[in-house]
């Protein structure tokens, strides 16, 4: 772990989509049991949480989102988006967010991978988003810029987000699952690096870390499909909040890496099941990696709140027309960067 | 190795810059001895070569190289440029050279690297370079697209260029190996990514592969340093070329390659002793980059010869007055697309 950052600059939130928790935390104990945690309980959830002693944190059930946000906006909370609430009522500065389905995994050695460490040593060393460093992350021990990196770009930039990944259940979507149902990703790369500018990707909210003081309004719940449902392969909120996070890192000149660590993501879920919804998910992906590849916002987009209500414009006027969707999460955008000014500056304690 | 190629589409070639390769060779048999081999000898090296039996190859010193391109033309070819005259006399659809000082790396699991096969697996699988799929290369083995990767990108496009890595002594520069004369890169990646489009990256000429009928062409000896010397970290050549081999495939909407396969890079040089020459080269980096990062080519170049010479009059017209050395360079390139077009369709034979 980074030796500048204190334990308590740090919260980790969990999305409880699943009533008991026991199994999961007793995994994590060893790598969050230092750590402050923010439960955020799913509304849609009816059962009574089962959480293990031995943790310090905070429990945020419906009453609770209902009271800070109101009763008409809580519906924004429900299924995975409920853990960006608790990137709301946060007051730390890096917020760190795992899937309940997902443990500890062990690394090329057999050794427990510390994902908090590695997000952490992520998020404090400079990204390198101008120039690609062939052999990876050159802030990683024993590794350095290569021949002929330019040394006016070593210095890099502060790293705002933190990527990581998945052995066992990869995340991929349901037609990749029901094509590949035995697929598993067992292959463990020992990498992280930094997602060139102006380079898009699938941002996965499995497994992510982010500087909440600096880029915190940026990653919302606001893309919400028809059908979506309570597995991974349903949602889309975190695709859309991750193309709308890196336009704005790289508007910014703020740097978002990827790779290291890994989590254990568990098998749950029928992806043939699924694959008899409506797949409007696969489908809205034409439209919107063209869009968001083609934005480009002001010079006068200097903060992270300025440049998300820039994209929900821009949403609106180009998406808006061509399905209600977009027009609903160009709204939902611009409602959160309001939310997170008034409800981000006031203190919020929980209820439970 | 991928199923469709045949071993007599791929020429190996080794530009020999020390008179003997009987180690190099004999490490490398259990991978070379299948392809037909081009060896090309520095001009500058006065000791006769020695080779081991065994090989099916053709060897190319500097009166070969006069026979073919003249006398005036031949000094190009000196020091680590000599491989170029490899690349212009090959009739292969792949080539792959590795630098004489490389042996076969062993992977995480200790078994040796088949570069060759990797190299060809590379280049026969799409790359992917408009949109960045977390997992790596999605075409390996046991790997797919991660979920919201758009499935009209899945097709991918051909690539061109495979830049492979190297364990042991890494391709620093002499400044960083001056300053950590003791590091040795131990990290084994077990990935191969494309390198998204519109970023730039240092290629190295130690290891790479490329497909000579789509790019040959734009890998080209054309900068050359006052100082010049026979250790990597004396030179630019493939530093250069591969920002050119980038442009060039990013307009022709072709792919590039890093990552697996390994070399092993034996020690060799003394970066001390290197850092008391002018050192030109990194300044020069903080030309080239922004350069080569704002040129955009034309519509009407759609073949690697068009865009090479596109690329060689924007080098005169923007950098040939910052530096002689620049306007050396494009010139050279230009005399390049020539030379490649008049050597290239013609057969040729060494004399030995």
């Amino acid at each position: 772990m980074s030796l500048s950052i204190k334990d308590d600059e740090i919260d980790i939130v969990i999305g409880a989509l699943r009533p008991d928790l026991t199994a999961f935390m007793n995994e994590w104990r060893t790598v969050f049991s230092r750590f402050h945690l923010i439960i955020v309980k799913d509304p849609d959830l009816k059962e009574e949480l089962k959480i293990p002693e031995g943790f310090n944190l905070d429990v945020y059930k419906k009453p609770d989102i209902d009271r800070v946000v109101g009763t008409s906006t809580s519906t924004i909370f429900s299924g995975y988006s409920c853990r960006y609430f608790g990137y709301l009522v946060s007051r730390k500065k890096y917020i760190i967010s795992v899937d309940d389905d997902c443990y500890p995994a062990k690394d090329n050695k057999g050794i427990l991978v510390d994902a908090v460490a590695q997000h952490i040593t992520n998020l404090t060393t400079p990204a390198t988003p101008f120039f690609f460093n062939t052999l990876y992350d050159p802030f990683t021990e024993g590794a350095d810029f290569v021949r002929g990196y330019p040394f006016s770009l070593r210095s890099g930039v502060q790293c705002a987000l933190s990527c990581g990944l998945w052995l066992n259940l990869a995340d991929y979507d349901a037609p990749t699952q029901a094509l590949k149902p035995e697929e598993r990703n067992s292959r463990y790369v020992d990498a992280v690096l930094t997602v060139p500018a102006r380079t898009l990707m699938p941002i996965s909210g499995i497994n992510i870390a982010f500087n909440r003081e600096v880029i915190g309004p940026a990653l919302l719940p606001s893309l919400r499909l028809g059908g979506e449902g309570k597995f991974r392969w349903e949602t889309m909120e975190d695709i859309w909040s991750g193309m709308c996070v890196k336009v704005v890192c790289d508007h910014l000149g703020l740097g978002v890496k990827t790779g290291m660590p890994y989590v254990w993501r568990n098998d749950r879920g029928d992806a043939i099941a699924s694959l008899r919804k409506e797949w409007e998910g696969v489908k809205l992906m034409e439209e919107v990696v063209p869009f968001f590849q083609s934005v480009r916002l002001s010079r006068e987009a200097t903060t992270t709140e300025d440049c998300v209500a820039e994209v929900a414009n821009v949403v609106k006027e180009q998406l808006g027309s061509k399905d209600p969707m977009f027009a609903r999460a160009a709204k939902a955008m611009v409602d959160w960067v309001k939310l997170w000014k008034s409800v981000g500056s006031s203190t919020s304690s929980p209820g439970a």
